[in-house]
C-alpha cells in the first residue's frame, strides 16, 4: 500500500522546484535575448524515428511503450511470436510496441525540421526545453527521465553562431554566478591531427581515447591507442599535445599550425578556431586538443563547459555537425547547438551555496494574513486584493487555526512578513506586520502595506 | 523515410508556443500570485499508483511502459504466459510492465502528498503544469498527450479556498480577455435533492443524467431517468429544476431550501453555496443545480467554466473532495482544486482573435541587425551587447545573405525592427531603424537605439 515512484525518477518539491526555476529561467531568459524561439514535440516518437540514431546502446535504453488493446488485435498468433523472438533478443516488434519516449531532444528536432521544412525559415534558432527518458542503470547523478535544454541554429554556415553559443554560455553562467571554463576544439583539427600522423582511419579511436585523457591521466591513452594499433611513430607525434594545457592561445595555434601544415582540414580547423576566438576575449575560455566528447557526429566547433570550483564532469556542452536531418531524408542541412545539463548545474549551484546566495524563497509569498476568523477574514481578503494587483505574491491562511499553527506555517513556507489584522487593527486601520527573519512587528497603515513589504 | 509522430500527438512550432505561453504564463502567475507552490512529478508512474483510480475504461486508456530488456530476463516461460493471458484480456502482467505514463495530475499529486507527508506543512497550496497522457481515439480537440495545469489545497476544509479558487479562475481570463461565465454547484445540494425525492441510493445515476441536460435537453434527462427505474413521483419532484436558469440567486436558494429542509446534507450544502457566493458578487457566476461533472469523488463544492463567446464546452473545472489520499493510506484529508484547460482556451482565443488583441509575435525577438560582412558584423556584436543587456532580444542575421533573404528572414519572423549598419552608418555613428510594420526608414544614434526600439 506504500506508494512509491519508479527507479531513476524524481519528484521535485517547491523548494526544489524554486531552484531548478531559477535555473531553466536564467537559460530562457538568455535563449530569448539572442533570438532564439522555442518549440516542443511529444514525448513519444514513433520507434523508426528513434531506433538506429543512437547506436546499439542508445536502442536498448530507450522505454518503449506497449500496444494498447493487444487483446483486441486480430493477429494473436503473429504477436504471440513476436513476442517469443522479443524475448530471445531485444527486438522491435510493432505488433508489441510502435513508440518510445524520446531519448535526447536532437532526434525529435531533426524530425521537426523535416517535417516542417516548408514552414520554416532558415538559419531556424530553436531552443526546446523537456524532459527526455532512458532506461539506463540508476546511479547518484544520474537519472531515467531529465531535463534537456537545448539550442541549436541550422541552416547557416557561419561562425558567429559558435561565438554567440559561447557568450550565451558566458551569459547565463554569469546570471547564475557559477564560474567556469569554456572549452572548445574543433573536429577538422583531430581529423587533421589523425591524417598527418598516418592514422586517419583510426580517428574515431584515437579520439575516443583522447578525450578520456582527464579522467585517465597520459599513460593509459597512450596505451589505449597502442591497443588500437596506432603506431610508435605516430605516438611520438602527438606527444607534445598532452603538454598544452597551460599554454597560451598562441603558442598552441602556432604548433598547430606546424604540425598540421600539409592537412587542408586540419588548416581549415585551425582557421576557424582563431576566427572564433578572435570575437570571444574572455579569460574563461581555452583551445583544448584533447576535448572529443566522444560524439562522432560532430564535424566542426566542439564545446564544453567545466565548473571551476566543484569537480562534476560537463555542466554543458554542445558543438556543429554537418549533416543532422539527412538521417530522414532532408541532406545537407549544417547546424550547431548547445545543451544545458540542469541537474549536473543544480548540483554545483547547491554544493556552492549559489542558491542561498541568489536568496530563494520556496514558497515564493511574500505576505500572509493571519486568520482571525470570518469577519477579519473578509477585511483582509480586501487588502489581499490590493497587495495582488500591486504583484505581490501574498495568501490568507485559509481556516482560523490557533496562532501558534499559523505562525509555523508561514515559517516552514519561509514567509517573510505576516500580517496580523485583528479587530483592533481593523478599527485602527493600523496593521501589525512581523518580520518573520528578523521577529521584528511595525505597525504600518493598510495603504502603505505593499509598499513596505516591498523594501 | 518520410518522417512522422504518433497518431494524437503534437508538434508545437514557434507561433503556437508564443501563444500557449502566453496562457501558461497567465496561469501561472495568478497561482504564484495566490501563494500556491509549484511540483513536478515523474512522467511514469508505478501502475499499481495508477490502476483501479480511473475506473475499468480509465485503467484501459493507460500506456505502459514495456519492461526493458526482457531478453534478459530468468522467467522467460512465465513471460510467454503472461502474455497469453495480457492477449486475452488486457491485464496488467508485472513482468512485461511495470510502468505506466500519468493519466491526470490528481492521482499523482495524491501519490505525492502521501510518500512526503512528513515533509509538508498542511495545508499544502500546490500547483502543477505538466503533460498526461491518455491511450484515446484521437479526434478534433481531443489528444492523446495534452497538459494538465491544475491547482489544489489540501489539508483546509475552509471556503475561503473554494472562494480563492474562484477568484483566480476570474483573474486568469480576465487577463487572457476571455469572457466566461462560472457555474458553481455543491455535491450534497445533489445529495439533499436525491435524498428528498426517495432516491438517495440513485444519486450517481441521477447526477449522471442531470449532467446532460445541456447537452441533450430535458426530454431525454427525464427519459434516462425512468430507465434507471427514478419513479414518476420523484421526476416531478425535481422538475422545477429544470427551470431555473433565468432565475436570480436568491430564487433558486429560497427554492432548494423547501425543497431540501427535510435534508441536513441539503441543507448543509445550501449553507456552503451561499456562504461562497457571499465573497463573490460578479454578475458573470451562476448557481446551475444541473452541473455534476460526471466526478463521483466530488463531494463539496464543484466548479466549471464556459466560454461566453464560443461553443466548446468546459475550459476549466474543479470542485472540492473529501478524501483524495486514502486510496494511499492517507485518510481524512480533504482537497478542493481546478484544472484549466489549455487546449480549449488556447482554441477560443484563436477563434475570438484574441492573440492577435495580445500583440504576440511569434519570435518574441524586437530587433534584427542585417549582417554586410565581417567588419561591420563585428561592429553589430558590440551594439547587440548593449541592446540585450538593456532586455531586448535581438540578433544579427549570421550570414552575410542577399539582402532580400535577410529582410525575408524578418519579416517571416514578424521582426518589428531591422537595423542597417553599412559602412557609411558605422562611419557616421548613425544607423538606418527600418520599422517592418510601416516600412518607415528612420536615423538612429547608436547609443539611442535601445530607446528608440522600445517606443
Amino acid at each position: 500500500m506504500k506508494p512509491s515512484i519508479p527507479k531513476g525518477t524524481r519528484d521535485f518539491s517547491p523548494a526544489e522546484m524554486a531552484k531548478r526555476n531559477y535555473i531553466f529561467d536564467a537559460i530562457r531568459n538568455v535563449y530569448r535575448k539572442y533570438g532564439y524561439h522555442q518549440i516542443e514535440t511529444p514525448a513519444m516518437e514513433n520507434l523508426t524515428t528513434l531506433t538506429g540514431k543512437y547506436g546499439d546502446e542508445g536502442d536498448q535504453l530507450l522505454f518503449r511503450i506497449l500496444n494498447s488493446r493487444i487483446h483486441e488485435s486480430k493477429k494473436k498468433d503473429e504477436l504471440l511470436n513476436e513476442f517469443k523472438v522479443a524475448l530471445e533478443r531485444n527486438v522491435n516488434s510493432e505488433i508489441l510496441t510502435e513508440r518510445a519516449l524520446r531519448y535526447d531532444l536532437t532526434v525529435p528536432f531533426a524530425r521537426y525540421v523535416v517535417m516542417h521544412q516548408h514552414e520554416i525559415t532558415f538559419p531556424f534558432k530553436r531552443y526546446q526545453m523537456q524532459p527526455v527518458w532512458r532506461a539506463d542503470r540508476p546511479q547518484k547523478g544520474r537519472y531515467r527521465e531529465f531535463y534537456q535544454c537545448d539550442a541549436d541554429v541550422i541552416g547557416s554556415d557561419s561562425l558567429l553562431n559558435e561565438v554567440e553559443l559561447v557568450q550565451m554560455i558566458l551569459e547565463v553562467f554569469g546570471k547564475l554566478q557559477v564560474p567556469v571554463l569554456i572549452k572548445l576544439n574543433n573536429r577538422k583539427i583531430l581529423s587533421g591531427i589523425a591524417e598527418v600522423i598516418g592514422e586517419a582511419d583510426r580517428l574515431i579511436d584515437i579520439t575516443v581515447a583522447i578525450d578520456k585523457l582527464d579522467k585517465v591521466g597520459k599513460a593509459k591513452v597512450l596505451e589505449d591507442l597502442r591497443e588500437k594499433g596506432v603506431s610508435e611513430n605516430a605516438l611520438n607525434m602527438i606527444d607534445p599535445l598532452f603538454e598544452f594545457s597551460g599554454k597560451s592561445l598562441d603558442e598552441k595555434i602556432s604548433f598547430l599550425t606546424q604540425m598540421l601544415a600539409n592537412s587542408s582540414t586540419g588548416m581549415k580547423g585551425i582557421e576557424e578556431i582563431k576566427e572564433v576566438f578572435s570575437y570571444l576575449p574572455d579569460d574563461n575560455i581555452e583551445l583544448d586538443i584533447t576535448l572529443a566528447r566522444g560524439l562522432n557526429y560532430y564535424t566542426g566547433a566542439i564545446i564544453e563547459v567545466k565548473a571551476r570550483d566543484v569537480q562534476i564532469g560537463s555542466i554543458t556542452g554542445g558543438g556543429r555537425y554537418d549533416d543532422l536531418t539527412g538521417i530522414f531524408g532532408l541532406p545537407g542541412v549544417s547546424g550547431v547547438g548547445i545543451s544545458f545539463g540542469i541537474d549536473r548545474i543544480y548540483d554545483v549551484m547547491e554544493e556552492s551555496g549559489l542558491f542561498a546566495d541568489a536568496g530563494l524563497s520556496h514558497s515564493g509569498t511574500k505576505v500572509m494574513f493571519v486568520n482571525f476568523g470570518k469577519e477579519e477574514s473578509r477585511y483582509c481578503l480586501s487588502l489581499l486584493k490590493e497587495i495582488r494587483n500591486a504583484g505581490i505574491n501574498s495568501e490568507l491562511y485559509p481556516d482560523a487555526a490557533k496562532m501558534k499553527k499559523q505562525m509555523a506555517y508561514a515559517d516552514n513556507n519561509k514567509i517573510p512578513f505576516v500580517v496580523l489584522a485583528g479587530s483592533e487593527e481593523i478599527n485602527s486601520g493600523m496593521l501589525t506586520v512581523k518580520n518573520m527573519m528578523t521577529g521584528e512587528q511595525s505597525k504600518v497603515s493598510a495603504a502603505k502595506l505593499a509598499e513596505f513589504v516591498s523594501h
